[in-house]
């Protein structure tokens, strides 16, 4: 039986809740046949490396997908690519704020999504809900954790794929914010991850001739 | 009994439904209360006015409101003010597409909201969804009908009250549309029209130090 | 010799200068040959209205332009009407913070602009500058000025015309705001200035079938 | 003396013009004391790479710094990393439209810019004009050339560093645009591009605890 291990951070800067572990928890156990293991991982760059780490390995899991929150941004979007640099305009829940520092001496500049996010990004678009690629996951933990996955299942656990998601604000966080923030109601949230999860499980890149890609 | 005529636009401008009108199906057919009497109406400058007077005749609602969509809003905005122009950037479903043009010669150059804008928006906020208090409701049919209302409620229809919603984008209408498109899933829009209408039939005005109002 | 009035704000909020004001500074003293009389006004709702009607009295212009920053705005706005309401997220510049009041007991619940706004847009645009109308000039102390001056232009100073623009952030004011903010540099904000300024002293409205109207 | 390469890009996509030339045209021919050699290059994907190439061996410069234009970004944006990939929504200016594909079959999954891009942040900032540092330079051409540029240096030009500017839109290309849309005005433009490439020839990347990084 496939598995896939679903990781979502803890809350973070003063937030009680944060959205990404609520929609994570919402998933259903199993998705297209494949057993769903529910996480919640430390915002923090150097445990959240560990705790997923001792994860796959107590686990087994076929695929790896973690999922964080990028507020601003007004659709589910699947990472294409983590970078090795660790830039953080706040300290993180340990208190650590590294700056222009690589997260691996001896890791590749970047790694790209092992899963096929093209066609994560069109199965969720197939069910009515917003969704594209992204080709930056940031510098912040988001970013750390899909980089350290990639690199790990590259070193250590071959034949493990690993991607990152994005979602937006919840709407109860954008009660107080700014008109025209956007967000995602968590119920949403939850089914674009579930669809977004689902094309993973079947594996197959989309050829589409409609690119995703920027236009500059 | 109190009795709330909600309206909501037809399809417009080549899409086979319209949002507005879909969110005010879902809504109960009674709230705080009050009997909620459900109507489609037309986009179109001169016969939507006259639809919404002819069944504020016949059904002798105590609040009028109108519900469209403003596609790039975030969330629920609760219109405060119409104004006497219309100036169309495209045809109506009737090809009426004047221009620089006062609604009524003899009315008002704009009529205030007599429901109460600012405890409708607290109420939605109160139930974590996101509402704001807008002062511009445009100049195409939704300005149109909300001023039409408030003029006619002024001269023919004493004592009742009427009041204009617009919606975001529905989920299925940002698929296609570019990244950072806001929207807001059907049944939330259903409900925080719901928590609108609750505080416009209580009834009472929100006399909240945190106003709600622009910075400019 | 026409005489056209032009007011900026004074520094508001904690800053050291309003580029409102700075822009009207860079203007020349006569535009399409009309003589340009330039004032820094106080950002406050009562002492504004008063410092205006007394250089209304004491210059005798044929026109009155306020100018006002809405930061977050793009491009030059004119403002199409001014709405009998303040309703003030912070104190202004005396304190006040008036909340869901009138600006004047005896006063419309709007006013239009006098000048002709799709004009002024078309004469920054045909120069390759942004502009667009704008239908609310909010509810702080712009939309007093403005709905203060064309009170009194109705009442006290009938044929003198009036208006009020908007300009976006400087290019200064972004340095430390976030990516994405829109801003002009001061230098283009007081060119914009004065091809609306041309076009007002011209005095003709547009009767372009290219609505500047919104879509809802 | 020191000598930098600073490409543009040709007009692309029915436009006549491309700001991101334009803007490069006026830039001088020195600053900080080095050299300036401006070049043209064609908006495709293997073309541009060839001609920097042959530039790059001809003039050999120290610096090697491609300007592109990125519509809807609001401030210049220095790049700090292009990767192997080419994803096009539209065919190239010679009808190229590769889709999910490496640039180098043989090139490392991503390269980070050799210049400091934080420094030359810093630098327009304290000019007062806005600028950040930007983790993606998108999937179409303006990624191919900082890619191609950096593997270049990598592998046939060690010593020689390489970076990538995004310009926002020019004045003129905003008018027609939607409401919302930033704009710099290109002698703006030409301005934060001569401080940032300042920072570039003097060299030094800044250690500043003011991180420039993302959030999530």
């Amino acid at each position: 039986m496939t598995t896939v291990l679903v990781t979502g951070f803890d809350p973070f800067g003063g937030e009680s809740v944060n959205p990404a572990y609520e929609a994570v928890k919402l998933l259903p156990d199993e998705i297209a046949g494949a057993r769903i293991v529910k996480m919640e991982i430390p915002t923090v760059f150097t445990r959240s490396a560990e705790v997923v780490e001792e994860a796959i390995t107590r686990e087994h899991p076929d695929i790896v997908i973690s999922v964080g929150q990028a507020g601003g941004r007004s659709a589910l979007t699947i990472e294409k690519v983590a970078i090795n640099l660790a830039e953080a305009r706040i300290p993180d829940n340990d208190g650590e704020q590294p700056l222009d520092a690589p997260l691996r001496e001896d890791g590749d500049t970047a790694y790209f999504a092992t899963v096929p996010v093209k066609a994560m990004v069109e199965n969720v678009r197939s069910h009515g809900l917003p969704a594209f690629v992204s080709y930056t996951a940031g510098t912040f933990v988001c970013n750390s954790v899909m980089y350290n996955v990639l690199y790990l299942l590259d070193r250590k656990f071959p034949g493990v794929r690993g991607g990152f998601i994005h979602v937006p604000y919840a709407s109860e966080q954008v009660v107080g914010k700014p008109n025209g923030t956007p967000f995602m109601p968590l119920p949403d949230m939850a089914k674009a991850l579930e669809y977004a999860i689902e094309a993973a499980v079947n594996g197959t890149e989309s050829v589409s001739g409609s690119a995703m890609g920027s236009l500059h």
